[in-house]
């Protein structure tokens, strides 16, 4: 259960402190040019360690093609990838070996599997995400090639909420921020949580335009239901709305309905999508994470023998983890997206005699 | 793309208006007692027709099996179901086959495949929904040999918010309210628009208690995110949380982590799921739905031809789908369960040691 | 498990005394014409009863169409097929109820399920092939449209040889057979085994012509191993061989390798697959059946509570199965070549071009 | 395509003169203990270069893990291995980039992909078979906790059919010969092909030992159909027989009837499968290989502009591919065996109990 899409599909391996990370990605088609600088590009965009907002722990995050890859050109078989963890030498986990750090998933691998790797959360941390960006940016070079275009940025802050969605201003932003005007605001919040050793919140947006009408697959592969799953499974995440989203559920039929006009839609509440297939038009999303779980104060939580004891983390961790999440969410888009293109190729008898009849 | 689940997995079939719809359900255990009229009282709290509330539209849902049961018992072997629609005579649908309902997915289905069938919005109607709900019935048998239960109802009708969640009460409530505080505002907002023709949104709660802990499959079958998807895909819905979903963003950590005690977790603002693992906790999800689109008032569109046109929809339709949504929701969340259920039961080699060494 | 292929995907369900049988058909590209008479004469290509080679026992295939097609014309949706089980009066099954039929699947389904369906064999009936082969027929259809083209026949049976391969023969042959001149020595040795209250195996051959080259998904799909699963699945088959198949082992490689001129392929040893994926040339397998199991002789074996007893089976078997077979392994081949041309779609950026930028 | 299982699940990566091969293997159970050495030593069975009876060519296999193991446990998440190709200094391929070899894939992946890795056949290339053996010793790590034994070796090469089946034998025979009458004769042809410039074929039989009764997912994931998929798959197969096989369809069902006494089964005609689900008894499997395409002869074929040309291949290759295919044959059926393991682990409702309630 490590992989992810049907036909434009990655699967991820690695732990946070093990060897290595990487991902294989299946089903690129050939002929595609692989770009290996924009998807190192990608991966430092993610990378934390580049300002105070985030974390200040390195992560050297090199990423080696080791397959599917013959003169710049994918060939059709697998793109392996792999990140190796430069920085794995032993430290002391005692602190965390035995107990179960609250917000994070130490207590349920241990429930699942019985043992859990301890060493920085193991598969459970947000490094694993690295490996989706890697995925990620295979697919946004395939999705350039019918200019769709995929971005991400951040939109609240600690319940400080942007109105602009400014997504060129994001890509240079620290915290990823849409909205300058209240760039400020948000990261003042930030700060206030690292000074009190403590962490917040926020909304990332992501769109996607040049979205061809017609992708998705009805009924159980809708692209909205993919999406959804796509950014639920990100660390941290607990909320995801499509256009109105939650909005939507305030209005009426006659206030939300898009009606439309010989130039298309007249309105885009439904975010691009209708019964689970694109309809043309910019698709929005709206994904909620909650606050870092890593914080600095004292905790209550449990042993594994089940006894009560307290916590105090030391080290060093994002006080907001949405700047990167936005990153690893536009990732995420480009390979539902990627995969949606794929999977579309065969919904016509028509576009099938195209292929096979030139 | 018409199969949910990867263990515990149905496929459905069908159009609203032609001969039948229907479900094959594969992975049920064998031993496991069907219990025939429970599907079919699932089935009717899904059925419209019931009161003013919904649509006054009748559907004759009774469920036939057909396969995979012998003297009562599953077999092993997949529980086919099917639904024959009795009400298919045929009607006049020119004042749709040519042009596309605001808000419905006929332009994105005539975009995707070139034809569509126009019958009563054909397989995008929600008539397919009651497909889900006689799986999700069998999914109930299976999850209460495990003393799981799943349950849901409304919490919010046209911005009008409940308190309480009272599952009890909402199994009763025609419009499946969960607090008898709101329930008869709600109502009225129901009746309203259906009076100004018109439709309303709301919120659907659904809780699941005794789950295990350990259920949900890393990384990319999330207990979280599958649930994310099987609820974004119900048709009408357009935003899902966990837990304290939106919320959780606005808060700080020290807030937000459920910290630990002996008895268990000392709150639980994760939803029961911490890194896509159930935790033991209730699993709590909000799940949005938009306004019907079905509306009763002249709207601008197209038809076939791009040409601007208007459309005035005629007959009898939900001004409020979410009451009948509440049950579908109960559904895809029980077949989430029994599908997790499955997979979990080869995490360990103990308990695969278990199976076979008995 | 009741599902085959991955994006032509099909899934059967019913048993052999149940209420019904039939597929689900996911995945036909919209646009497609179904002809509901030509998949009604492949059944009737299979169906028992028509002459005293086959067994007497009448079976009632009239397909139903559910759902999927519109007008005569596939919308994209899941072609939902029913075929009801007119003959299942209440029959006396003691004699079989309490122990196991040699060569059956009764005992490994008692063990695996602790349950058997034992009224004629349930769900490892042959009775289930009907629905592979009305899923097979909506397959053909779609090969059609791209001069595809899949024949079988039988070549050999109880050890009685053929050499020609006249597959026009074939189906006006009671028994499939593909060469005239050996016909009626293996229609005797069918009699011969009937009379003596025993049964015969044999060998089809499955020919696909007009294949593109380039189908098949290396490394794990590849176009023969997935071949070889279907043919392998098909109940009796022991043995599978593509091309030259075991013989090819006592060859030299120079004996072997299909050189290549101007034209093509010199000879086709390969059975037109070269490293699991087509080649352009005519698609060769053989599939060996084993005698059927249902003999009328005294036989051995154990009952429900292991005690040993004798069983002599009465009623109506097929003294030779691989005729009924060779319509089955036709159908197969059809869905594994449907499922590897639309996987195929997608294998060059070229091709995906082709389909979005038109 | 490049992922083989459905519970137990690998994927390969790599090409054979790329930076490195590798698999992820999910779904290992946690808990087993991974041992190291074992793979490694797995891999040099199947390693080239070690007897005159193969080629000469030397490939290093040496397996780094990099994910998935703590303290020498499978923790449940991915196991990621690697081996790197150390041997890929750039040589001169002009003599095979521009033409198609014989009997080798270079024509199909062309005419697949419009691109080809040419470096010494690239992922069409036996050296990906290094991947699914150390994939194998995972599986085979797993099948040892329930004392089920794979085992393999060559019963015929060049027509020369043993009659023995000595499996211990085998494993110090320079050819895997099972039959030490006749392996002294088996490798005689053997050499003398290479001398000729040329190349043999043979067979493999398979046996597992231990299987519990009740493997094997019927109807599209029979036990014999993924065996025969996972045979067929591997490189230069072209047959593949369970139990009698071939054999059996010369037979009558009286002779070919396995009965049944208080003891278990009287004969084992049937290889150990019985429509499709493991009996109990030995499975029996055997593979025809094709002789090595690779010959050093001059052959006709055509470039890449379709031009006739000749091409005589220089280097090192086997005369003789069985021997080290068994060893891949083995791993295959480990591979197929675990996943049928952790299937079968839900198919009765009193095995999810005895995993749940202990």
């Amino acid at each position: 259960m490590n992989s992810f899409g049907l036909r434009f599909r990655f699967t991820t391996f690695g732990e946070s402190h093990g060897r290595a990370i990487g991902t294989v990605v299946d089903g690129v088609p050939a002929g595609l040019k692989i770009d290996e600088e924009f998807i190192q590009k990608e991966l430092e965009r993610r990378r934390p360690g580049q300002n105070k907002f985030t974390t200040a722990r390195k992560e050297s995050d090199r990423v080696e093609i080791l397959s599917g890859v013959l003169e710049g050109v994918a060939t059709g078989t697998p793109i392996a990838m792999v990140i190796f963890n430069r920085d794995q030498r032993s430290r002391d986990y005692s602190a965390i070996k035995e107990l179960f750090r609250p917000g994070h998933a130490d207590f349920t691998y241990q429930q699942k599997y019985g043992i859990r790797d301890y060493r920085g959360g193991g598969r459970s941390s947000a490094r694993e995400t690295a490996a989706r960006v890697a995925a990620g940016a295979v697919a946004k070079l395939l999705l350039r090639e019918f200019d769709i275009e995929v971005e991400a940025g951040v939109a609240e802050v600690a319940g400080i909420e942007g109105r602009e969605l400014n997504f060129d201003y994001a890509r240079s932003s620290e915290i990823m921020a849409l909205d300058p005007q209240v760039e400020g605001e948000q990261k003042e919040a930030i700060l206030k949580a690292k000074e009190a050793h403590d962490s917040v919140g926020g909304c990332v947006i992501v769109r996607a335009r040049g979205v061809p009408p017609g992708l998705g697959e009805p009924i159980y592969y809708k692209l909205d239901a993919v999406i959804a799953e796509a950014m639920m499974g990100i660390n941290a995440v607990k909320g995801v709305e499509i256009g109105a989203g939650r909005e939507a559920a305030a209005m009426r039929g006659s206030d939300h309905n898009d009606q439309m006009g010989r130039e298309g839609f007249l309105s885009n509440r439904a975010g691009g999508i209708l019964g689970g297939i694109s309809n043309g038009e910019e698709i929005l999303v709206k994904v909620w994470f909650k606050p870092t779980p890593s914080i600095f104060q004292r905790q209550r939580t449990i042993n594994l023998q089940g006894e009560e004891v307290s916590i105090e983390l030391q080290g060093r961790h994002d006080p907001f983890v949405a700047a990167r999440g936005a990153v690893v969410a536009e990732a995420m888009m480009a390979l539902v997206l990627a995969d949606m293109l794929l999977l579309g190729a065969t919904s016509r008898l028509q576009s099938l005699k195209k292929v096979y009849n030139g």
